[in-house]
């Protein structure tokens, strides 16, 4: 068993600060026993520590006494008080009520025929049995200190071991979440757990820069990736702008020796990945100086957070790339009679309208999904219709129009979530508000939201926009279109999400005029 | 601080297998020493287990000892021995170079004042000093229970200390699992880590039966998600089927309890979800009975196992639905022109391909998402081309023939590796191996091994298809044209495989004839 950190020195100079004291409790119903004690262990000192007395006359004032401490390191517990075993009492409370296993129980009697040795130590679970006279300055300075040895070392180790059970919790908890945001302020959160509160944090990677983040030909720079306190406004930002000086050096450290940096008002740990070039996990202000043993936790903790965030990643790059495949089907599809960029402006115009309207974020990236896909059952329109100029007599309308049921079909047998939503958005965006639309007329809060949504941006964007046959329009006559069918065809609160918001819509309007559809989001 | 599991007593009636022995060291130079030493030991017993003695008669003998024999729980350590401090150098050895800070030391001297007892306890770890004229029989077993007492509570947290450590390291490797394959070979390989080997295992769960794992509408019955050994062969099946009579019992009362149930013979664990209902692991064969530390360490693990399990399914849904939309979007295209089904049959069949071929698990999840996208440049090509009786004429072939680069550039500008690849397979899938097709006269192995691949499939099922404009061709014949085309049009090794395979070819050929496109893998 070699757990050298466990009991390694820390080899920084000592600091004048309080180092606190080792608490010995005294149970005797003598008092000058008491004094006794105290003279000869007055200028005792252990590890830098001094002993802390605490005084307990009777059996009973000795467990109200372990009630109120919980940090008790040795009991010099005498046998014989307001009854002949009381002292007995004491041991086995606090062991088996209290569940105590850590305190020291240094039995210390005057009458040893009343507890026999031999069944004393047997039965009840003490660490050393005294008798008064035997118990010289000397043997009362060797029996503390020895004691108190032992008592160190299980504290070392069970300090440790909470600290694994903390890491084993916040490793649990860090890896429940899904997405990069909320990632730092997970992080810190169990880090202040472990190490007790940070001020400023950073998590720098060079992975997730670009669309796609594992791309082993374009390796990225390092960057800060998100941040507390004074590096929150450093996100995005380059590692050597965010970092200068001596903390850059410490960041290059960490990542040329792939470990952790210790300063005193800072630390760099490197996270190593299993998939990634790992990452840096820079804090300052930490409240207490790192033992260790709190240096051996945080390496542990840093592995996992490296391992969440790579999980993290991996989703991400998976949904990213889904959402761009349905993109770029769908502008596939518009190719066919628009600029192509239509479907992305829908997207972009549809989240606008969601946020405004108040649905959650799980509801927002399903639209993102659905919506690509509402023109879907054009493709089973013959093209000389859409390329028709003029507009379209009776059956050709009636089969424009079956392009709606057409993509629901190919979509609605579906058991996805994000399927069965496109469906329906393939059907119903064509429907009216006050009843009138196709294929179903469906009226009101009938027709779902993504839909009702769906149906502002399509048309929003066909009016502003040169199509074949068309021209684009000029906003206002737009916005009047809009304000006169508010409550018709399109749900009036989404309406004047629209109206108060159309400097936004317009915004996106020209975003994708001239540019290549590189900012798929 | 309360730990009770640590300290727990086991409650089951006591076996009467072997319990072990504690490990006490004697090192002394005079032989009588170690004679009386055992004698005044002989009957001794601290929690049923006897103590064994091992026997150092100088310094040097004594650190090889510690050399030899990890789990020495006490030494009873003479001062004077080859030199006047042997002793003493014996316990720096053992502290401060094997960094064994788990033993306890005994210092006991014959000559007080070579090694006086301040200082020595003051400068040396040691956990007691004793004069061996002060050790009577009755002393020597009161100092050996109490330092045993130090001794086990020690181990007892460092045990589980080191039990926690590695469920952080276990964890870590089980989150690192991306895919279900290995989930359950990921667990057995961690808990054997922990308790020691099983011999059956099986992780029992209501999710992921279905397409969609998280379906709250319908409620999934619990089954057998992947198992080791008896369990191996009941993958699929329903608990109630796979489990039956009292283990079916303990099943239920885990569940309903949410707990762990223990029995002789195996254990049932209640796996905790955050976002699900939870799961179970069951386990037999256990090669030792376990703790009431074990069950502390397993609950722990469980717990990780469980999330650890609903990352995966997060990821497999995303995956999972990613496919399903390429794959229904590649049909709605194909509707166009075929029975819809076609897509679907390619996949399978390049799968087939790709796999003989020798391409990675990776590859061909790339494979399955660029092949549907092969013809989406037909989406620029007017339908009446597609819908033309007969042949097509030298300016319709060439406007067809256009669709792999239209194809190409719908997808080309994507830096994801999975839109690279599909916009390949788009361009190059006509691409012949003697350099004869099209859009580039690519040949032999410049065509990527992907569009080669496609080609195969897309060929052979629009020949063994009926559609529009011909009927569906004999096998024979349609080996034939492969035969003759090999190494002409087609990848020689290719169409080896597809010749040797050919049943399965037509068995995918079928399977998609008739049923709905429930079967999206």
């Amino acid at each position: 068993m070699s757990d050298d950190f466990l009991f390694a020195e820390d080899t920084e100079e000592e600091l004048p600060e309080e180092k606190g004291t080792w608490k010995v409790l005294i149970v005797d119903d003598e008092p000058e026993v008491h004094a006794v004690t105290k003279l000869a262990l007055s200028d005792f000192t252990f590890q830098d520590k001094r002993l802390e007395f605490v005084c307990a006359y009777s059996g009973a004032e000795a467990k109200q006494c372990f009630k109120d401490h919980d940090d008790i390191a040795i009991v010099l517990l005498d046998v014989v008080m307001e009854t002949d075993d009381a002292g007995l009492q004491v041991a086995e409370y606090v062991r088996n009520t209290l569940h105590n296993h850590f305190t020291r129980i240094i039995l210390r009697t005057g009458q040893p025929g009343q507890a026999p040795e031999r069944d004393v130590i047997l039965n009840y679970d003490i660490n050393d049995y005294k008798s008064k006279t035997e118990l010289t300055a000397q043997k009362l300075f060797t029996v503390v200190i020895a004691t108190l040895r032992s008592y160190r070392d299980i504290i070392v180790i069970e300090e440790n071991r909470q600290g694994l059970e903390k890491i084993i919790s916040a490793s649990a908890d860090l890896f429940s979440i899904h997405s990069l945001e909320g990632f730092i302020e997970g992080i810190v959160q169990q880090l202040s757990s472990l190490l007790g509160g940070t001020k400023d944090a950073a998590y720098i990677t060079s992975a997730v820069a670009g669309p796609h983040p594992i791309d082993e030909e374009n390796p990225r720079e390092f960057f800060v990736f998100t941040g507390k306190g004074e590096y929150a406004e450093l996100e995005g930002r380059p590692l050597q702008e965010a970092v200068t000086g001596e903390k850059l050096a410490a960041c290059h450290r960490a990542l040329a020796e792939r470990s952790q940096v210790y300063e005193d008002e800072y630390l760099v740990a490197y996270c190593q990945g299993k998939s990634t070039h790992g990452s840096l996990l820079y804090m300052s202000g930490l409240p207490r100086k790192l033992t260790a043993m709190d240096k051996h936790l945080l390496e542990l903790f840093s592995q996992n957070v490296q391992i969440a965030f790579d999980n993290v990643l991996l989703t991400k790059d998976i949904e990213d790339t889904q959402r761009e495949i349905v993109v770029r089907l769908g502008q596939a599809m518009e190719k066919h009679f628009s600029d192509g960029k239509h479907i992305q402006r829908m997207v972009d115009m549809c989240v606008l309208l969601a946020e405004a309207y108040g649905l959650s974020r799980e509801q927002v990236e399903m639209l993102k999904l659905a919506v690509p896909l509402h023109d879907i059952g054009k493709l089973k329109i013959p093209s000389k219709i859409f390329t028709k100029a003029g507009s379209l007599d009776d059956s050709e309308r009636e089969v424009m129009q079956n392009h709606a049921e057409f993509g629901y079909n190919l979509l609605k047998d579906s058991k996805r979530p994000i399927i069965k939503a496109a469906a329906k958005v393939a059907r119903d965006h064509h429907e009216h508000w006050d009843g009138n639309g196709y294929p179903r007329g469906l009226k009101g809060e009938d027709i779902h939201i993504f839909s009702r949504i769906t149906a502002i941006a399509d048309v929003y964007d066909a009016l502003r926009s040169k199509l074949h046959h068309k021209e684009a329009w000029p906003l206002d006559k737009v916005l009047d279109v809009f304000r006169s069918q508010r409550g018709k065809q399109f749900d009036p609160s989404l309406v004047d999400i629209l109206l108060r918001e159309s400097d936004a819509f317009e915004e996106i309007q020209q975003r994708y005029q001239e540019c290549e559809p590189a900012a798929l989001k």
